[in-house]
């Protein structure tokens, strides 16, 4: 018999329900929306009961599996199982998250930080396999990573290792990052950076080719939108693109000169942006770290096929 | 009978050979600058001579040691025990130092970056002990780095892990790195920074309280003399002071934010500065890291009693 592995994925905008073998492919999955508008306990009840289902429609039974693996967008402290805080979500202020779905299963529950998950499945099934230590950035609406030291996800005293886009880049900058914090790494080169930047573009006398209304609203400038700015040579796009990927190659950089690893993988929306994105990132890391580097750091895209964040959070389940 | 370790500490401009007990205190030590005008052969000779003679002179034989511990100042390549380059030392590029000893020993020889190997007796003997992970900054003329994660020292791939001084938090920086890139944490809150940072603050018309010749070279403004200023509330001193204070404190947040590690030590020179100092850093975290904080982060003094380098060296020795 292959092995099976259940995986959750909880976001903000939707949640997955996944079972996938030993090759990290999904076997099946479950996809909703329908928790944002629950209380936590609505979420675990409304979770639980798809877990169940998907363990039942494949003709499995809860002792099939080695555990539950569950990645949540929010700050988990690992050891209690408790998210501490996230944005993404109403409420889930200390919220012992992986005890209330504990108590509804007869196996171990695993909860992590979702970068962290992907991370592990990037290790287990994608660009990381047969790497001892890597690093995993996930670049959308913020961005997160999952570190892999010594074969296994290095999770810090708390939990919340890997906040590269908190890192400050420009102490004394004016671009407040949604942790209150002006001038981190995320405050320059995430998808919330977008907006803002293409505000300043604007004000500074540059023509934007995308369409816009009159009074669009900046939210509505999202990596997407850029990337249609790309294909039709924007210029305005172009320069966001070009400045997101220095940022990112900086940071990138920092996280080469503290932890030495020999892969970095990059995941998330604004990877979409291909080439252009990525040539800035290497030539910007490769530019600063120069005659540093004494073994190579490759830096590459996942290679999780599906989605990876249910797939990284099944991989959980496996040593 | 009590344990023994031996330790060999090279510095650019001087050397120790030294044996500890199992608590980390000294027992012997031979302290030299006589290796600087050597070649690196000269330099094993030498030092072998002295590892040999330490040995001797305490009545015991090279197989009473568990091994022979050698921190250097410079790049390792700890796989394979290779200096790879060095700015502390003429030549040393490329040069198998860990093989060149072993061929001079018949116990094993254990090669590493000087700051790692005081980072590992700090985790061993110092503030680390009881702690599973730890960073250790050394902040004098350069900044180096230890990390210690689930009780071991995190080197990376190549062994360069923890270079946190050649992190940029100024991209835009005019500041020159002794590395060749600009706005390095080092060219900000190093022992190397401090000549631009005065000349900078007299080039704005500050005055300083310390007497220095019309002619002084900037070299000459040292953390020593820094400290001097201090205590006589010289305002270009305080300010210098303040500032790399507040550098240090962004650097360690970024460290935070990334490794989350409970404990972080600093050692080194600058650590001399005292309270003004510590508590801009401390103040400067703490400020940034605020809500984000969820478990204690401790920042504290090195806690090695003498010659902290020869200490960590024999400490490598030490499982």
């Amino acid at each position: 018999m292959t092995s099976v592995f259940c995986g959750v994925d909880i976001g903000g905008t939707k949640y997955s329900v996944a079972l996938i073998n030993e090759k990290g492919k999904i076997l099946d999955e479950i996809y909703s929306r329908e928790h944002t508008g629950r209380n936590e306990e609505g979420l675990v009840d409304i979770i639980t009961r798809n877990i169940k289902k998907i363990i039942r429609r494949n003709g499995l039974q809860e002792s099939d599996l080695p555990g539950i693996g569950i990645g949540f967008a929010g700050h988990i402290r690992y050891r209690d199982g408790v998210v501490i805080t996230t944005s993404n979500l109403k409420g889930f202020r200390n919220y012992p998250l992986r005890e209330k779905f504990q108590s509804r299963f007869n196996i171990p529950i695993l909860l992590d930080n979702d970068a962290n998950a992907q991370a592990w499945g990037e290790y287990k099934f994608g660009a990381g396999q047969g790497f001892d230590d890597m690093i995993f950035l996930t670049i959308s609406t913020g961005i997160g990573a999952g570190i892999i030291i010594n074969k296994a996800i290095y999770r810090g005293n708390t939990g919340t290792a890997g906040e590269f886009g908190h890192t400050i880049v420009e102490p004394e900058s004016d671009l407040l990052c949604t942790c209150g914090n002006y001038g981190c790494l995320m405050a320059y080169a995430s998808g919330l950076a977008l907006p803002h930047l293409f505000e300043k573009k604007l004000k500074e006398g540059k023509k934007s080719k995308l369409t816009l209304l009159p009074d669009f609203n900046p939210s509505e400038i999202t990596g997407q939108l850029l990337k249609k700015g790309l294909d039709m040579d924007d210029p305005v796009s172009i320069e966001i693109i070009d400045e997101s990927g220095y940022y990112m190659g900086v940071g990138i950089y920092n996280i080469f000169q503290a932890l030495n690893p020999p892969l970095i993988v990059l995941g998330g929306g604004l990877t979409n942006w291909g080439d252009p994105y990525l040539n800035k990132i290497r030539s910007t890391f490769y530019g600063l770290a120069r005659d540093m580097l004494y073994d190579p750091v490759e830096i590459t895209i996942s290679k999780i096929i599906g989605n990876a964040g249910v797939i990284g959070a099944a991989a959980l389940t496996i040593k």
